[in-house]
Formats: structure tokens, sequence, C-alpha cells
């Protein structure tokens, strides 16, 4: 079975003609009948409409016309996405055959750039912490993370060449940091959220995974909203820099005051990470974070307990069934929050993504964390979100880079944090990160 | 069993409190059980979901809170029309699990005016010509017309005080026809078809069914949308109208020019009904179309099956099981249009909106034809809509007005056209005809 390949190379393959859409189509589904059933990634597969896909897709192409790297890509799509005539599960029982009338947004502009999408990648229940049944390639009594737990691992797994995700708190970058792959959370607002179940509004993200930075880039190109009104700044990858922005880009600081703590291992790999970057010529400087940011995590949890429990608790009181313990916790505690405290924490939230923003203003720079604590933690659990939640309250774009790996073999990530509207400048240092450190993938050990 | 009360009639009594929202929607609910096995006018009840929202309307009316005359009001909507965490099933085996995720806007706008949504109604397949289940409650063995046929049947058998229903050729008018209930079809774009299967998008409307013109003025209030951007003129109902206008209002203008013919047995009735009006001061004028006004018929027949097919032509490959004979052929005949004529078409379909409202502009009237070719046919088909489609496509507002009965026993209607934007004269024309013409209504025989 051939090694996945990078969207980018595909893509030259794909350009010149060295490999069809259809046999590339093969190669993933092969990867998929191989690996599925130990890891339950997939919650639908399309396997003839990705087909029928692929062939027209191929057909374009004889006939001249190629719709650039995206062009015959498989992509898998989370469950809480809309996909035209797939069912949109969301992890709920009751709604595991709700047939989508539509395309979501971001599905629709995906296929207009020529990607084939696959199927449905698992989600936890309505996208919040219910450990799903999908295990971690690395381990399979590890969690993959969640709520986007099937998307990291059909990536991990080769079995689709980049997925659309979902971040609320740390949907995106914690699943794919415990699963080995490269995600982009998006700046808040960046991609539409039309089409796909909303868990938290003030706080829902749609983002991607792939299997490198630049991936992730060719990736955002189609989703980026353009509507001025929407977004004040667009969306453009360079794919390669100017070698005199170098200086000014290989600056990294880290956030002495972000609160959560990390775990020893991660530290010292974290610490290790550090010393290889400043040998690579990386500078790192310290910033303080505007003193509003401690009450974040609270905050955060607070704004999405209660923006769930506006969606939710009609339908929990006449399905209750359909909610497993964590997703009904967390609407309980919305349901149970006086109002004033909501009003006075989106006043928070506000005024902290006015505040933050200057943290860019004088000095170019990107913030730099572990992604997670530590490793995947056992299946009891989707892992701890602290580390990406506050970027989901913030709303600033993220990257999670795989770094390393655990004493047992499970992969460790970074994660960097950008200016607003700007995840050109946040890629093009991730992707230079990526080209100095080296990540080594392995095979997963399945 | 009580006679079903108009919503005007019910609004008093639950206003003033000599009627609860509970026992308004038990009423309907014995109506229901009484006839449903025969009629089979709902593919989803939710009788337990109408139950709570009347328990909290009634505690709303204790408190004080009065939402206006929907206040308690139960409905019924049409089952290609989202209604959060029921199917929209769409008349479609593959779809009948759908569970919508949020309301449509329409569904949204009657809940917050204190609408109870009982359920939802049975749809011809897609909103076209199939015939559906779904019997006449005047004659079982005849069609009650489509697509908005379970709306229609609720609404005569008193289940349900008013329906949302949807029309892009005959789909409003012809059902209510039919069943000898009132009905709305307001301006293109009047009320929004967010959450709504779309047919074909440059024809569809959402409308409203009821048992008088009154009820239809009280629902479609809140359904009209007032953002600028979107509708020239906001519409406001009186309710009752002053005396100097009457004169100036109390004019029909005749169609020569109107293609269809009706039958032996409308033709008459018609006549009859002009007479009648007459009698009653009612001035009668004639009004030639315009000359483009011909080419209608054959071009709404195009737009409606190009736009159907841009919709439906990939899943129609795929899950032709899932299509019935009659929107199958409207399919393949919209995929087989060479992209030119459409084009043209379209271009017909602006101008000539364009050119009708000027036969509005010198004098001010209301456009008179029958509603209908003649009663309701046997089951075999869903009926004709021709005299009902060429006011889709112009997106003129049209109410249908039950005037009498066949001698079978089977209602009859005229069907009222107004000026673009204005129903509130519209309707305020055909409340005194109304008033002036009074349809005998009957219980249905069943």
């Amino acid at each position: 079975m051939p090694e996945p390949l990078t969207i980018a190379a595909a893509a030259e393959f794909i350009r010149t003609g060295a490999l069809s859409p259809g046999d590339l189509l093969e190669q993933c589904l092969q990867r998929l009948y191989r690996y599925e059933e130990q890891v339950r990634a997939w919650v639908y597969l399309d396997r003839d409409g990705a087909r029928d896909q692929a062939a027209r897709l191929t057909a374009e192409l004889k006939a001249g016309q190629y719709r650039g790297p995206l062009h015959g890509v498989p992509i898998g799509v989370k469950d809480i996405i809309d996909v035209f005539d797939m069912p949109t599960g969301c992890g709920s029982k009751r709604w595991a055959n709700s047939y989508a009338r539509r395309d979501a947004d971001c599905v629709a502009r995906l296929r207009r750039a020529g990607a084939i999408v696959m199927g449905k990648t698992v989600t936890t229940t309505f996208a919040s912490f219910d450990p799903p049944i999908t295990g971690n390639p690395w381990n399979l009594s590890h969690t993959p993370g969640g709520s986007s737990s099937g998307s990291a691992v059909a990536v991990a797994c080769g079995m689709c060449l980049g997925a659309l995700a979902s971040q609320t708190g740390g949907s995106i970058t914690r699943p794919a940091s415990y699963c080995g792959v490269y995600s982009l959370k998006p700046t808040h607002g960046r991609v539409s959220v039309d089409g796909v179940l909303p868990l938290a509004p003030s706080l829902d993200h749609v983002g991607v995974m792939a299997n490198c930075v630049r991936d992730l880039a060719l990736l955002l190109q189609p989703l980026a909203r353009t509507d001025s009104d929407a977004v004040p700044a667009p969306y453009h990858y360079h794919g390669e820099l100017k070698q005199e922005s170098y200086k000014r880009l290989k600056q990294l600081a880290a956030l002495p005051d972000f609160p959560p703590t990390a775990g020893p291992e991660m530290a010292k790999a974290f610490d290790a990470f550090r010393d290889r970057t400043r040998s690579a010529n990386w500078v790192w400087t310290e910033l303080p974070l505007p003193p509003a940011f401690a009450d974040v995590p609270p905050f955060h949890s607070t704004v999405m307990a209660v923006e769930a429990a506006a969606y939710h608790t009609e339908r929990l009181r006449r399905h209750s069934d359909d909610y497993p313990p964590k997703v009904r916790s967390l609407i309980e505690h919305g349901f149970n929050t006086p109002a004033p405290h909501y009003a006075n924490v989106m006043t928070h939230y506000r005024e902290l993504r006015e505040e933050i923003d200057w943290a860019f203003v004088d000095t170019w720079k990107t913030f730099i964390t572990p992604a997670t604590a530590g490793p995947a933690p056992t299946a009891e659990t989707t892992g701890d979100p602290a580390f990406n939640s506050p970027w989901s309250y913030v709303g600033l774009p993220t990257v999670s880079l795989p770094f390393g790996w655990s004493a047992d073999g499970l992969p460790l990530a970074v994660q960097l944090i950008g200016e607003r509207w700007r995840e050109d400048d946040l890629l093009a240092v991730a992707s230079m990160l990526e080209a100095d450190t080296g990540f080594a993938r392995r095979p997963v050990p399945l």
C-alpha cells in the first residue's frame, strides 16, 4: 500500500497526468478498507458517489479543464456539516438518517474547487465531549481526541488527503495533535458556518486537517470568505515566501502567562523543540497576555454552555435518550446560568477580542504553545481542550504542527497562534517551522 | 364535535379567556383523529409537542402576555418546509426520517407570533404532480389537488385552523379550491423560502390556507418580510376598510385573453357568480393582458422543469427509485432543454414581470378568474394548474375564494389577482367579496 500523498504532491501528479483522480481515490479507499474496522473513522461512506465524482473530474482533465490543486482530491467531512443527500447524523441516534437537502457552504466551495467528498467522519454527539467510537490509530485504547475525531483519524490513516472539521473549544487542534496531523482553525468568521450544526455560534469555527502545512493553505484558499462585509482582509496563500521576509517572520512569542500546565512529557519535549528551532535561527521572545485573559477559561465554558443550551434545551427535554452524559451536563449547566452573568461574559468576550489584537500592532509575531497538555489520554475522555479553547474564545487563527513522539509512540504537537485575518502569514511561519524542524512521519502501527 | 373556528374567532375567544390554547388544540386533535384515517392529510403529527406548546402559551396568557391573533392557533406545515426536529420528508421515501435542525424562516415567524405547529402535512413527492395518498374530504375518490394536498385537507377538516403551503405552478390555489378553503399566494419574494425544499426558485412561493379571508391576512402579517432590500412595500392588514375606499375597490377585471378554458360547470357557475356580485354593486371591467402573456404556459413549464432538473438531476440518477413518474419526467424534460431556450425564457420572464405591473398603474383593479377549470377530478391526477401557473410565473399575489358547489357537491372557487406587493389591497377586496357573496360552508361529509 503506497504511503499517503500530501495534497500538494497529489496535485502535481494529477495536473501532469501521472495520477488520475480515480486511482488516487482507490488508494484512499484501500487504506480505508484496511483500517476502518479498527479505527471507526467514518459514519457514512459514499463509495459509488465518490467514484462518480472521480470519473467526472477525470473527464474534465481530459477536456483540458483543471480546477486547481484540489482537483480530484478525496476529502472527509465531519458529520455535523451538511453534504447534499448524505445524512448529517451529528452523532445523534435520532438524526442518523437525516439527509441534507443541500451542501453546507464550505462543502460547496471545496466541491467547486474539485475536491471529492468521500463521506462523513465521526463526530462526538453534537460536537461535545462524550467519547466517540473512534480509536486513535497510534494506540487504539487511547482517544483520537474530539469532537472532530473521525476527520483526524481519516487523515492520519491516509483514508482521505484532507478533511473538514470544526472547533468550539479544542475540537480541531486537539484531535489533530493527538493523531499526528496538521490542522488549521482559521479566524472566527473566516469560513462560513452555514449548513453546520451550531454548538455555540460565538465560538464555532470551521477548519481543516491535512498532512502538511501547505495542504492546509490549499484547503483554506477556496473556503475563505471574500465578501468584504464579513471579512476585512482577503486570504491569499502565496506558496513561496520572498527571502527577505524570512528574518522578520522567524520570530516566535512564548506566552508565560498562558495558564494551562503541560504534563512533564510535553514540557520536556516543548523545551527540546525550542532548542531545536533556536539552532535553526528562530528567535524566541516572551509576550505577556492582557490581564483580562485570565478569565478566559471559565468564561469560555459559560459561552459554550449557554449557547449550546439555547439550541438544545427544548430538544433535550423531549428526547433525553439522545443526549449522552457530558453534552447533557453541558446543556444543563448552560440552562442554569443566570443571564446577567452571560451578558457580562459577552462584554468581556468583545472587549478582549479587540484588546488582544493590539498585541500584534507594533511588532509582527506568532504565538507558540504546546498544542495539548500531553499525548492522547486513554479513551474514557476526549482529552483536555485547555490549550485550545482560549483561541476559540478570542477567535485568532491557529495551526497545530506535529513535532515529535511520546515515549509510548503517540504524537505531540505545538500550536501556533497568528494575527486576526492573517492566516497567510501564520501559514507561512508554520511552513518554515515545519521545514526547519522536520516532523518524522511514521506509518500508523495497524 | 364543534364546528371549526376561524382564526379570527378563535383569537377573540383566546384573548378574552373564553377558550384556552389547550382546549382549542384538543378540538383540532379530535377532528384529526376523526377524519385522518380516511383523508390521510398528515405525514407527521407531534401531539405531545403541540400540547407542550399549548401549555406554554396558556402560561403566557396567565402571565398577561398576549402575542396577538395567532396566540395558541394550531397550524399544519407542508412537508417540504423545515420544522425543528421533525422530519422534512418532501414526499420522498429516502428522506422520510430527515429531521430538520432548525425551523424554516416562515415557521419561526409563525411560532414567534404564537402559532402551535401540530405537525407536517402531506406533499406530493418533491412538490410535483404525482398523486398523493391524500383524499378529497368532499369525495374521497377525487383528488384534493396538489402539491399542498395535506395542508388543504387539514384546514378543510378543521384539523388545524391554518396551514403553510407552497406554490410553483398551482400548488396552493388548486388544492385550496378543490377542498373549499381560502388561500393566499403572496407576491413572489414576500415570504422567505429559507428552509424550504426548492422546486424552481424563480417560481417558488410560500403561502397560506385558512377558513376565511381575514385569517389569510392574519397569517400573512408575521410571515411578510419587512427588510426593505427584499421587498419594496411593507405589508399591513388594517382589518377594517374605511367606507370611502369601498367604491374604488369594488371593481373586478375579467381577463378575456387569459387562455385556459373552464369546463361547462365552472363556466356556468362563474357567470352566475358575476351576476351575484353585480347585484351587490361590484363593477366588472375587462382587461387585455400584454401580448407576451400568451407565451406564459409553455415558458412556465420550461422554468419549472429546468430549475427542478438543476436541483434533482444528479440525485435522480443515483436514486431513481425515489422518483415517481411525473416528477421524473419533469426533471428529464428539464435536463433535455437546451440552455439558450431557458435563457430566452428567463428574459421573457423578467420583462413580463415589469410589463404586467404597468397594468396596475393607471386605475386600481383586481383581476378575477375561475380558480380552476372545474371541481376536483378523480384521483389519478392532482388536477390542472393552468389557471394558476401564470400567476406564479409573473409573481403577482393571488387569493382563492370558494364561492359554490358543483352538482356532485365539490367546492368551486374564484381566483383574485392583485398588484405586486399590495397584498393588503388584494385581501381587502377579497374580504368584501366574501362578505357580499357569502360562501355557505358545509361540514365535510365524512
